[in-house]
């Protein structure tokens, strides 16, 4: 079965259900969080991460934080919290804080919230994205009493959620016709149903295929330095009935020679406009690898049609395109802590005095994709023209 | 400096000191061996690796097992580990166990502790080789009484301890002029003075240039699974003032796309008569990727020679070379153990219930290949015919 990394529980009195990945893989364990603080330390600590699902958390946090103000031990729960975000002795609640607050009062409470819910983890677009929305819904909705706001909010809550699970949906279904019976699959990171609120994205063509009898094997990166491949994709993966098989990063290569590998698909960061993918760290090695290997010939003697190389394919919704940015020349890398790659849990691995480098993501020229698989379509062999018309057709 | 992994202290009642391997690079401590049982242990738990260095430190056993005999304390000492070796309740010592030991007897005790000694790593080549030099060495003597014959066991393996020495700086030698000055240099996996006597194979190369004044600097793949690059090399490069850089093994391809390496070098464990080369799992990609790179301008514009790719080099003695192995094909791949690659340290990182793929090698095809270096000299863009002739101009 795909596991559901999240799931608002109950009604509008209800709490936000996650699974906390940080015990996986050792332990599967759930976390509700039933007010705004427990919510922003579970995005913080990475208990829930990847960009789509912590855009839909955010959406719940608006629904708890409206929560927060009607429940009746607001102000006795509230108080630890509002001081930390004020600094220690920080100011008192100003607001009525009873069930009868109004509409308008209401909405400024959650406008507060949700600014301290989106610094849980500042450069996460989604999050952002998500808040924006809630908050202007908020303010543009007819509700009179917090009762009403919040009927609306958990709506928009509730939408921002199923368009996530079916934009994860879409993606597999455009996706699935690339995997080919018997065929063995590669993938790095954790493009899946943990990082978003629905089946994944590159993980959702695999979970798609499943779903239609398709046999395959999948082998995953275990993705240096946060092995979020071993640890995340692998796990979720396996709890789907999967055949799954984990490799350190470097053994792609010779895994490709032997022919094990009849294609690679991977999820995006951020697109430019003219098909270029960022993705972690590692996607462009596995991409030059894929584009020196022959792809296998099938049983029956028969090969795939781009002699050029193993396929390799990107899966990522639209909302991934920037069409402000030109190429990937243009996308920034993000530099991550050295002590990422020194340690390795509480052991360490790399001596103290030594320089680390420690790039977050690296950028796949669209010469080397196949194709980019999104919910409204697949973009063949990717370039500025074809990615315009992407937009273009299906809007 | 360049950190010397062994070195024995004293005549003929020395004793082995090595730099315990197992506790880099948190920490620096170095080990004496002052008896066949405890070499064994150093071996067996990796204190000392590496297989020239294994291989000097089999000849210096031999000594440590002489020098055992003579001791006066042998028979209390000797028992607890005679009694591991044969079993509970094992035989008792039956030679004559004092200074006035015959030398024919003590070759009887040699030899089986010298099988002892192999027992701790049982694949590696070098250890066997040395100790059945010595063996045979002590067998051919002339010594006719203990003493005698532990001079000439010493000498064999100070022999043995320097000729790793000199074919290391031969290969740094050799190879020193690939190093142009203000390169940036990638390396993987450890082929340095911690895995020999001397000053290692690829890392020799570094050492002679550093030597020489040229200035560069090294980027340092992790080498998943056991992590011997950022472990050791970092470390042992560190300390012989080289500007190091550890990178996860899913960066290289990311720092060669930015122009950032200019060479490749690295060691190998086996190499075929066609000149295709067995390393550590990593070392295959890491030639892919070189090759599918323009090597990088310098500033005065001037390109290298090799417009097909960034250099790769191998560097490694001649001894690895098995031209009975015809090509890389026929090399086996040894599995190791899935636990390697599912935990780090005491940290789990992949699932119980998955598989793991943890082949311990992979091997370069020649045409990836640049050149290969060894203490006889240069193997320019090796295939059948030109390591046929680097063996008979040679020998």
């Amino acid at each position: 079965m795909v596991v559901r990394t999240l799931k608002w529980i109950g009604g509008i009195d209800g709490c936000l259900e996650i699974i906390d990945q940080r015990k996986l893989p050792g332990e599967y364990k759930t976390l509700r969080c039933t007010n705004v603080k427990q919510l922003y330390d579970a995005i913080k600590t990475l208990a829930v991460r990847g960009a789509p699902a912590i855009g839909v958390a955010g959406g719940y946090g608006a629904v708890l934080a409206l929560k927060d103000i009607s429940t009746k031990a607001f102000a006795y729960r509230r108080a630890p919290f509002d001081k930390l975000r004020a600094g220690r002795g920080g100011r008192r609640e100003k607001y009525k804080i009873n069930s009868t607050c109004s509409a308008a009062s209401a909405v400024e409470i959650l406008k507060r919230d949700c600014a301290y819910l989106a610094s849980s983890r500042p450069t996460a677009v989604n999050l952002r994205w998500a808040i924006e929305r809630i908050v202007k819904c908020a303010e543009n909705s007819a509700a009179e009493t917090l009762y009403e706001l919040r009927k609306v909010v958990l709506k928009e809550a509730n939408d921002i959620c199923r368009e996530d699970v079916e934009m994860c949906r879409k993606i597999g279904v455009n996706g699935v016709r690339f995997i080919k019976n018997g065929s063995a699959i590669l993938t790095h990171c954790n493009a899946g149903a943990l990082a978003t609120a629905g089946q994944g994205t590159a993980l959702s063509v695999l979970y798609e295929a499943k779903k239609r009898g398709k046999r395959f094997k999948v082998y995953v990166d275990e993705t240096r330095p946060l092995l979020q491949g071993s640890r995340l994709t692998a796990w979720e993966l396996k709890q789907a009935g999967i055949d799954v098989t984990v490799i350190c990063d470097n053994m792609a290569g010779a895994l490709m020679s032997e022919g094990k590998i009849d294609m690679v698909i991977t999820g995006a960061d951020r697109i430019a406009a003219n098909g270029d993918a960022a993705n972690k760290i590692g996607t462009y090695s596995l991409s030059v690898l894929a584009k020196a290997h022959p792809p296998r010939r099938t049983a029956a003697g028969e090969i795939s049609p781009r002699a050029d190389g193993i396929p390799f394919y990107i899966a990522a919704p639209s909302s991934t395109f920037d069409l402000k940015t030109k190429s990937g020349k243009d996308i920034p890398i993000e530099q991550r802590p050295a002590d990422e790659v020194r340690f390795c849990g509480s052991k360490q691995v790399a001596p103290d005095e030594v320089k680390v480098y420690n790039p977050a993501f690296d950028v796949t020229p669209a010469k080397n994709i196949s194709a980019i698989i999104t919910e409204r379509g697949v973009i063949d062999r990717p370039n500025a023209r074809k990615v315009q018309r992407h937009f273009a057709n299906s809007v």
